[in-house]
């Protein structure tokens, strides 16, 4: 089984091939190759199988067909310009986004005609909670409808709608998968008004301060990265005759308000931990933070197979275990 | 006020442009000029204005930005290659649906930009019932997603999430309308599935015969030719800051079965037409027209004032007076 990793240097690629290489396989197959692209050139795992890495700028239409012309079985299309920057650079976003996918997609779509349909890979795609704008309901369903509020998220919707008429058409069998915030991020503190739902807890399990912005009443739902490698994994795998032509999925997560997951982490960490959270409001995060979905009911997920931590205090256990050795430092 | 309609050689772009040449104002403003095109030349109607008509290939760029380089204050684009044609055309359906729409939402983008924001036109964009897909709830509400399973449904909903962007974005000010089937279509019978719901009036009303494929217990919702250029003149005229960022509206129609509109022609013009019905059951007819909606709850549209008619006996009464000059031929 060939694999192709677009977006490989991203934290849900890195990981992902990371847990390929450990495995040497991906459901009940072998890994024979894995292809990693991400626009600067990733550093590949350790593996029992030959590993190929380049950078990429999937926004121009030699580059990708040459991604797809060794015919990859599977491929992770994880690539994007993430929200923050898509806002901020309207075109960069558009062009990487919603072009970059598009001519992937069409790339594989030409290998499929040229093959006379014997190519017909498995393709997932990594859309997002933001295709999701405000108001919203209590819980967001499955049959609720794409009104983001961000280019970002348009892109990530539109990429939902293709990926469904390309899989429709039989140029490939596609599957997309509506990440929820990924928690607990490991590195280093980032600017993302997401941020901070990382911070308070990764900080405080080394042992180092961090800046709650908003009140611990806000909800929000959680992944942790081994979930969210967990849900690409399941998405190549699973059997989408299930799925009709629906092929877009709200991933499951925990939906805990913060101070539950402060409560979370006062059970697997103690008081000590807790005391290293410093409440200081800001007023532009939380005015983002409250346009946020709090909470969505993934019936279909569930159904398929998918399946994320089931407390905050597993999201918190996992980190401890994948970025800490098993170690509290606090 | 500047006006430019794309489609305007199809049935609903003509029809707007005769009402606005015979009306001479759109809302309270007096109509200055109008810029009629069409993939092929449209014919102007006799105005008290001037009226440019022109051949234009909305899939090609200096095409579509010639359109928008005179700074039209309202555009109605309608054109769009049908629903048939974009499932049997795959890369021309794209080409003109998706592209030709981008291109037509950049150009104004462009233009906008470089007017320093001064310029920021009203855009009215000709969306479709064919947005969703089967399975549906009993009646498709505001909130129901969009999963369309068409290639046309799909470049449809697109353009909506684009149209919501840019308009978030204030590169202009957007509205999107999602017709419902239109209902008695003027001219010669067609092959299109849905044709037969306009045959079966069209026809009889002028003396001749018509097949009906279906049973008549299928349920579908209509709003006549009038009623969807009243819906293009209302969308350039609302107040949209009433609107939000959800910027595509189902439009209100009639919903009924086809018994219910076979007795609305006998209501209206006796049993010698409902006599020029000839059941003759098509299985494909019957499977294509089964995927479609029957029932959409329109409460946003309505609540903005969009208005349809209020029974099929208007929608024929509509046929009656706009295509047969008031007079019955049976």
């Amino acid at each position: 089984m060939k694999i192709l990793v677009t977006g490989a240097a991203g934290m849900i690629g890195r990981k992902l091939c990371e847990r390929l290489a450990r495995e040497g396989k991906l459901g009940d197959a072998a890994v024979t190759s894995l292809h990693m692209v991400d626009v600067i050139e990733p550093k590949p795992p350790e593996a029992g199988f030959p590993v190929k890495t380049g950078a990429a700028d999937i926004s121009q239409e030699p580059a990708v067909r040459a991604l797809v012309s060794d015919k990859p079985d599977v491929i992770f299309h994880l690539a994007a310009i993430v929200s923050g920057e898509a806002e901020r650079d309207f075109d960069k976003g558009y062009a990487v986004n919603l072009d970059g996918s598009r001519l992937l997609f069409d790339a594989v779509r030409r290998d499929h005609q040229a093959s006379g349909g014997a190519y017909k890979p498995r393709l997932v795609y990594a859309s997002s909670a933001a295709v999701f704008g405000a108001p919203f309901p209590e819980g967001i369903t499955d049959e609720f409808h794409l009104t983001p509020l961000t280019s970002y998220g348009t892109q990530k919707a539109i990429g939902e709608l293709l990926l469904a008429d390309y899989s429709r058409r039989g140029f490939f069998d596609g599957v997309g998968l509506r990440f929820p915030t990924i928690c607990v991020r490991p590195g280093t503190p980032n600017a993302a008004a997401s941020g901070f739902f990382s911070n308070i807890i990764r900080e405080p399990l080394a042992g180092k301060g961090a800046v709650l912005p908003v009140s611990d009443q806000v909800r929000h739902t959680h992944a942790s990265p081994r979930a969210a490698v967990a849900f690409c994994i399941h998405a190549a795998t699973l059997d989408t005759s299930r799925m009709g032509w629906r092929r877009s999925l709200t991933m499951p997560g925990v939906s805990v308000t913060v101070a539950e997951q402060i409560e979370a982490l006062r059970r697997v960490a103690g008081d000590n931990a807790v005391a290293l959270i410093c409440p200081e409001r800001d007023e532009l995060v939380e005015r983002i933070v409250g346009g946020w979905p709090e909470k969505f009911v993934t019936r279909r997920a569930q159904e398929l197979g998918f399946k994320a931590e089931d407390s905050f205090d597993a999201i918190i256990r996992a980190h401890i275990e994948d970025e800490l050795g098993g170690r509290l430092r606090v």
